[in-house]
């Protein structure tokens, strides 16, 4: 299933390699010896969450169906034009950013905010394309991503609660 | 009890004003008749609802029980040196920055990752005060009433759903 | 817009006064001189919700979809047989509860398991149409309405923070 | 970690299962092979997430905090009398349900309004003990206890999104 996700965001233009240099760059400041590789690998797991796999697949159907046209109105007016406060396709990509943990949160919030890489590009191309969900689930699979690596790379301190010697973040 | 919130994080540091610098920062790209006054007009608002209140009060006595060496182990530490995995005092910023709605959590996330104005301040400030909850809950603050201004210069839009003029955001 | 709310869920065969039914009875226990008429009311004040507006347009949308069978595999499967780890229903269903706070997000979970009145009718109904959504969506209306109605009857206690005589939950 | 949780708890009148007991009786309808002994596996499971430690340990301090009264007012008489529109509690509760999914918000919710088994000794039980955030805690872990066992039973179903025979809810 994770590989027939990756091939639905491919058929939409985004390439794992690109969400993955959003989260090389979100995280190599947390985690010095972090590689893109890496990065694509903790995607993949990502993109095998069913609850990911849900909102990926309802996101996409409801862009593909306003392209086509074939919502009635309003919502066809509301996707078709990426309404600033229609907020479900927000909702989608939070849920998926939340996977492992409230962490999660803060990475989509900057990523919805500055459009950083792909997902930028993908707010942009309007003309021929409505990504009104892609741009929030891209966003989100990339905050889960990073979250995922954050969680990992803390983990040594989480293991150790009951010392005193917790460092300062 | 809007007073005596602005009172509790005066006595903290924190200055409503400052709060409205971040408020201001945020939307002024999108509403360009913004005035600071009208900034501090909406945090006012938001420091009335009693949700805010709950959560600043607990947040703050935990900051304070921590600072004064209070709480037990392994609480105490976890707090007092605010382990980047704790994330209870995320949970209540997000809790206050969404009272208007998810559209709020997209400005917290990027303030808490940004760290802007004084909430880089408390961020940093780590000698003599502990502010692992202050910081959340001003980002939390400064989102809802970002996102009540959003909604505020959108709501034009928003009585129109039906019309097939829907600007493009 | 509320009209044309009420009109839509008509058309999916929900009536406002079988939602308010379900909010008086969550109520009365704790609100003795609640009326149904008051419950309407309330539940009126929900459906002008931008928010809830835009959810039960796209849940509506996803389930007339699935009737149509107009989605594509597996989508189409999974709404139209309710597939019980779907769970977007759910999140849509959940941010209408939550728009008056986290309150309204045990009346959802009760409502969601209990699939009282209308709900359970919808749940059942599966020969002719697909209602995946719509009993979320009325879950989460009914949950809204509920928690705007605790607020209320609470709010004389709220408004009193600072003394010692805040009674017993 | 883990075990120190259980002890924890068990200082506060809470075994684990009593817990276990709630779980089984939640998905027992379910899934009719059920055993209390892999109630109990699956909740220690849970109580080995560091999430639900953290909320369990800033949930627990508080609840001990009030006991002592040792917060200030107004936050001291809130939680001493569990303010009916105090919130926090049910947060932390909340995300601690939500740990496998929002699956578990609708256990959660309907725990904490039908106050089942533990939950409900605890939330009458408030002659000399503050259980505030107790009640609701356990209904989080026994909820995303619920939510595992759920996903579980339900995975052979997920693995085959693509066939068009899954199975009615």
């Amino acid at each position: 299933m994770s590989k027939e996700l990756a091939a639905l965001l491919m058929e939409r233009g985004i390439y794992l390699h690109e969400i993955a240099q959003i989260v090389y760059d979100l995280q190599i400041g947390f985690v010095p010896d972090l590689t893109l590789e890496y990065c694509v690998e903790v995607l993949t797991g990502v993109l095998e969450k069913r609850e990911v796999q849900f909102a990926v697949l309802t996101g996409v159907a409801l862009d593909k169906l306003a392209e086509a046209g074939l919502l009635t109105s309003p919502l066809q007016e509301i996707i078709q034009n990426d309404h600033p406060l229609y907020g479900i396709d927000e909702v989608l990509g939070l849920g998926i950013a939340n996977i492992y943990g409230t962490i999660g949160t803060t990475s989509f919030g900057y990523l919805d905010k500055e459009k950083v890489g792909v997902i930028g590009r993908l707010n942009c191309n309007k003309v021929n394309k409505v990504n009104t969900f892609m741009d929030d689930l891209v966003a989100g699979i990339a905050a889960a991503a990073a979250a995922k690596i954050a969680h990992a790379s803390i983990s040594h301190i989480g293991s150790n609660l009951n010392s005193k010697t917790v460092p300062k973040s």
